[in-house]
This record gives C-alpha cells, sequence and structure tokens, in this order.
C-alpha cells in the first residue's frame, strides 16, 4: 500500500456513496442469469467539470475497495489505497480531474456480494449468489457511471484485477473510454496464478467454519481465508523484494529454537501469519472465492475468438505497463497482450517499470507510475476526440 | 517421477532393509538432544566389490523413501523414485557401483520419525519427537554406512534436500566423501522458500484432524496436509511446464460451467487436487512439519561462519547442476554455491541445464542427468585419491 500519504492534517475528507442500479431492469450477467437490484458503492474526488470530459474510472483490485484516496475522518490512521497517486497534484490529479472508484460486484465493502441480502428471499446469498465475471463487474460500473451524468471518460485505469476490469471496458463500452491503462496485468490469468487461486480457494471450502459458505452467523472460514492470503501474499512479493526485507533473519532471537511449535521462527513467517489475520478483519470469504473465480475466468476473447479480434471493437488509447520482477503477472503477459494491440492497429504505449516490489508494485511505486500516467493523460486530454 | 522405467519383466527386485543404529551410544542431535536407537529404512542396489570403494549413497528429496529404484515384487505397477537413473548401464550404474538409499530420520517410510513409537514411554513420539536437521539426518545416513561396511564413499548424490544432505555430509564426513553432486539446491533454503513452507505447516496446524500431533488413531489432518502438498507442488512446477501441460484448458467441458461449487474446472485444479489426495495416503503429516523444518534450518556455516568457510574442510570434488526453469532453487543459487566452492579452492563442476520441467527436472531429466553424472563419476574413480 501506499507509503508516501499525505499526513494526516492535510488530508482529504471523502465519504463512500451508495447507489442502487438495475432497479427497473435486471442486470443480465455473462452465465445468463438475471441481478437487480444491485447496490454500488463508490467515492468521487475532483468535480466533474462542465463538459464533463475530465472523468476517470478507477478500477480496483482484488480485495481493494472504493475508498482509493483521502481519509473517511480527521482520525484515521491510514487514507485509501491509492492515496499516493490521488489526490490534488498527483499522477490522477483531482485538481483537474474527476476520479471515481466503485466496490466490484461480488465483493463485500459495499458493492452487492454473496454477504448482501438477496431480496427474493430475504436472507444473505452466500453460495446462492450468482456467478460473475469480469464483464459483469465492468457492466455495473459502467451504469455507474452514466447514473454519475457520465457517459464518456478521459481514462479506465486499474492494475492486475483492475486491468482486466480496463481491458474489457475498452471492448464492452468502446465509445465510453478515451483512454485505458492497464497496470501489472493480462489479457488472461495464466494456468500458475489459476493454481494459487485454486489452493486458497479450497483452504476456504475445507474449513469447516466454512459450513457451505453460510457462515455469516459464526465466525466463518476464518483459517481458510487466512490461509488463502498466506498463499496469496508470496505471489505478491517479488524473491528479491522477499530476500531484502527478511531473507533468512528470525523473529524473536539470534539463535534458532529447535522447537517444532514454533510457527514464527522466521520474520516472513511471523509476517505472513500477521497479514493472515489481518485480512480475515477486511475481507469476506465468500467474496474471495466468487472474485478469485471472476479472474481465473478473465479471458479476452475467449477461447473462439482471438485476441487480436477481441480488441479490434476498442478505441481507446492503451497504455500498458508491467513490473520486471512482477512473477504473477510478468512483463512476457503485457507484451503479448501491447503485441495484440499493435495487429489490432490500436495506439499503445507500452513500459516495462524496474522495480524490486513484485506484483505489488503498482501499489508502491507511485512516483514512477505518476510520471508516465501524467503526460498520458495530458496528451489524451487535449487530444481531438473529445466528447 | 521418472517416466522412463524399465518394463515391468525386466524390473530388478529388491528388498527394503532395516538397521537398528545408535543402540549403545545415543547420537547427539544439533538442537543437543540426544537419540538411539535409531531404525533406519533402507535398500541397496548392485554389489559392493571387495576393497569397497564403489559405494554411492543417494539421499532423497523431501518427500522420497529407501525406495529409489526396482520393484519390490513383479505386480508393482511403479518402480522406485528414481529407478530411471539407477540400474545395469543407467546413470548410476549397479553393474559398476554399489548404490545406497536410505529414508531420513524423521520420515515416515521406516525410518525413526515422529510417528515412530518412543522406546522410553512405549508412544509415538508425535511432537514429542527431537526437533532435527539436515545435520542429524546425515549423521543417521553415516551410521548407516558404516554399519554397512563402507567407510568411504565414491560419491554422495541428492536433489533438493537431497543436495542439501549433500553439502552437510561433504563437510561433516570429509575423510568419507570422494565426491558430492548437488542437483537443484543451494547452500541454504531463500526466504521464499521457507514462506510457502511456511503457509504448508500452518495448513496443517490450523486442521482440526491435527490434534496437536497425536492424530495416529484418527484420520489426522488430511485436509491440511494436502493443502500444503498443492502448495508445494505448484512451486515444484516450472510457469512454462504449467502452461504447456495445463493452459487454461477445462477439465470435463469446453465451455464454462459458471459454478462457485465446481472446485476443480480446470485441468490445472483437478490435477492439485489429485496431487493433494494421492499425497495423503503416502506420507504423515507430522514428517512433513519436521522435514521442511529441516529444510528451512539448513544454512551451511550458519550466521556465524561464511560459507567460504563452511565448505573449506571438505575434501570431495563437486559437480553443482541447477535446471534453468526451477525457480524454488533457482540457479543463481547454485552459482553462488560454486563461487564459494571456488572460493575455498575446491575442486568444482557446474552445469545449468536446460529443462523445462521447474525443480523437478531432477526426477525427470534423467538421460541429461545420465550424460553429466557419468563421465564424472568414472573420472573420480580412476582418480588417484582411492581409498
Amino acid at each position: 500500500m501506499s507509503t508516501d500519504a499525505a499526513p494526516q492534517s492535510e488530508a482529504q475528507l471523502v465519504e463512500t456513496q451508495s447507489a442502487t442500479l438495475f432497479k427497473d431492469k435486471p442486470l443480465t450477467l455473462a452465465s445468463g442469469e438475471q441481478m437487480g437490484p444491485i447496490a454500488v458503492a463508490y467515492e468521487t474526488y475532483g468535480r466533474l467539470s462542465e463538459n464533463k470530459d475530465n472523468a476517470i474510472f478507477v478500477c480496483h483490485a482484488l480485495t481493494g475497495d472504493a475508498h482509493a484516496a483521502g481519509r473517511h475522518d480527521g482520525t484515521d490512521r491510514k487514507p485509501g489505497w491509492w492515496d499516493g497517486f490521488i489526490g490534488p497534484g498527483k499522477g490522477l490529479d483531482t485538481d483537474r480531474y474527476f476520479v471515481i472508484c466503485a466496490n466490484v460486484l461480488g465483493g463485500c465493502q459495499g458493492t452487492t456480494g454473496p454477504g448482501s441480502v438477496d431480496p427474493t428471499t430475504g436472507k444473505r446469498y452466500c453460495l446462492k449468489f450468482p456467478f460473475i465475471t469480469v464483464q459483469d463487474i465492468v457492466d455495473v460500473h459502467a451504469e455507474l457511471a452514466r447514473h454519475l451524468g457520465v457517459t464518456k471518460l478521459l481514462a479506465v485505469i486499474g492494475g492486475s484485477l483492475g486491468g482486466m476490469q480496463v481491458l474489457s471496458w475498452s471492448v464492452r463500452y468502446p465509445e465510453m473510454v478515451r483512454s485505458a491503462i492497464v497496470l501489472a496485468s493480462a489479457a488472461s490469468l495464466a494456468a500458475q496464478g489459476i493454481a494459487f487461486n485454486a489452493v486458497g480457494r479450497r483452504a476456504i471450502f475445507t474449513d469447516p467454519g466454512f459450513a457451505g459458505g453460510e457462515y455469516y452467523d459464526s465466525e466463518g472460514p476464518r483459517v481458510g481465508l487466512s490461509l488463502a492470503r498466506m498463499i496469496a501474499h508470496i505471489t505478491y512479493l517479488s524473491e528479491d523484494s522477499i530476500e531484502l526485507k527478511f531473507g533468512r533473519r528470525l523473529q524473536d532471537s539470534d539463535e534458532f529454537a529447535f522447537n517444532m511449535r514454533k510457527e514464527t521462527e522466521f520474520q516472513i513467517e511471523s509476517y505472513l501469519h500477521h497479514q493472515g489475520k489481518r485480512f480475515i478483519q477486511r475481507f469476506d470469504a465468500n467474496s474471495y472465492l466468487y472474485l478469485t473465480r471472476a479472474m481465473d475466468y478473465f479471458h479476452l476473447g475467449g477461447t473462439e475468438m482471438p485476441l487480436v479480434e477481441a480488441l479490434s471493437a476498442a478505441q481507446a488509447k492503451f497504455l500498458v505497463a508491467s513490473y520486471t520482477t512482477d512473477w504473477l503477472f510478468p512483463s512476457a503477459q503485457s507484451r503479448a497482450l501491447v503485441s495484440a494491440l499493435l495487429d489490432a492497429r490500436k495506439q499503445v504505449s507500452f513500459i516495462e517499470l524496474e522495480s524490486p516490489y513484485g506484483h505489488d508494485a503498482f501499489l508502491i511505486e507511485l512516483e514512477q507510475l505518476t510520471a508516465i500516467v501524467t503526460p498520458f493523460l495530458g496528451h489524451v486530454a487535449t487530444s481531438g476526440d473529445k466528447p
């Protein structure tokens, strides 16, 4: 997460808002199921210009939320998850741009998800929640944009699962998206990524506390969810960063304990256990199941349409960035995407950013990101295809 | 595992034998604890020469066993785990060499481990089993070699945790080890490896079936152990091999199921679930805890002695091999070992072998391995420092 946030005294105060969409006409999901109404939690930063040409949609990653920037009140210990990148004079400059961020469908931070109450039964959905895909997430967010009076976005931007959403936006709503910024992502999840997700889900499914997903009146699958997070967390770090940050250093002593019951002897162990514990306080296991599955399923064009053809619908200018030490979404996958974009005769800039931080770099290396996004947005804003 | 085993009709029949060591004088472990007697399961292939100069000790990896080659009877579906490499005319040519392989201390396939009965209490050790290290494993195997009348080994060879044992052999028993062959291994486990082991152990510890390690009268932590195996298994495969072998292919259908309860929709998921299930039939969770911990602890020279100094005791000729796509023990770690061996003025050959199979390559790429090990052993056998 961002480490260069503004000091608390200067922080913007923001509020998470909620819109209820698909009240009259339900959304038809990729699965064919219909769904509605759908509540969407969102935040906005900056002001929509009079001619409504300065809106940017931020797509969050797997476990993110609508609270991308600012603080909810002066006593918040931490600002939003991308606060170092969104704000006055920052990468997404709120003096110039109107920035929207919304929690994803299937999530657990305000937008309708498996923990929400199904209006048709009066009970929580749990695993009766419809199967959702990246496309469905984007359909909900496009409706939110329209609800906010935005029919054209200067940019859609996101990393990881957020980058997948950006790609889906670009081909499903070509007329709405003037530029698409895809960070640390790919046109589909590779088998290794599916494998790690599969083990995380297995840990949740097999936790006795999971109770078939109907655990909201009890503690729930705390162990399984924390294991899933620990596994995933390793994939977000690079081999180099984990070595530099922790190496083989011990947590409490200079000497080995020779004690089989001591689970957190190395610093890296203590760190992972801590990450697992923190995560279960803020995330819902059912949402984790649904959203990792959406990530697995994402495959632009699918098996029947070549990627180039799938991308041909897009009208956006693309900016694709990968990170040298990201092994969950390696640069090769971004290069393949860029190659397909070029074959589809799209305008595309690509940069492989140097960073030791692995997949997490898009959340950490914000100066670097600002340095490439600022001129790109300036170029898009002043280019001819205004709304 | 080996795929080029001899057809069943030609298979060597072998038998796992057992020796009881440290009956009179207990072994002092690295922890300071004393232990004895210790039963050791082992197999031998080929014949010890009259002047006892043709013995090779094979060190198995984390979940291996003494059954490295041949079949126990004609109906065995599979031969030993390194059968494609050990046998008449093979890499470790049993027409020439006397090959010994023994289950490790702390294991669960015949050698004393946490599932064994503690002679002082008449009950299984469980987590009262002493904490063990790679050094302790090697001390037991060195005693076994002496028990078999072998005081000098032509070679000690092993991959992964087996390679760590080889390094420990070379510095603890320099006068016994004429050559040391270290495959897909390192002088210590990197933080990322500790991280994956930590999550696997956490899965076992938190399984209600674990019962503090005293589960032998029940089903035990089947879920936790299978999760641990699934996680570890991903690290044994390369990104390329997992992509080639499974990619995004579905298991039962050409079309997505859109069903949150379907856990094994992708082939890679089905494969991992299968690996997890198979593993719990053959491995003991307590052994998994102890042996992964031994792997974590392994650090030649430790924090107080530079690696070069630690290696200076060795008298062996070294052969070090790494694999291009092994990300659990990357080539860089083998290179660092080789560099330290050179600084310590040891004879060392190093080769980085091309393979798509990741860490598992040392179990699969047996032709390639034979091509480098055969001439190396021939050279050692005919060199001056005979016993």
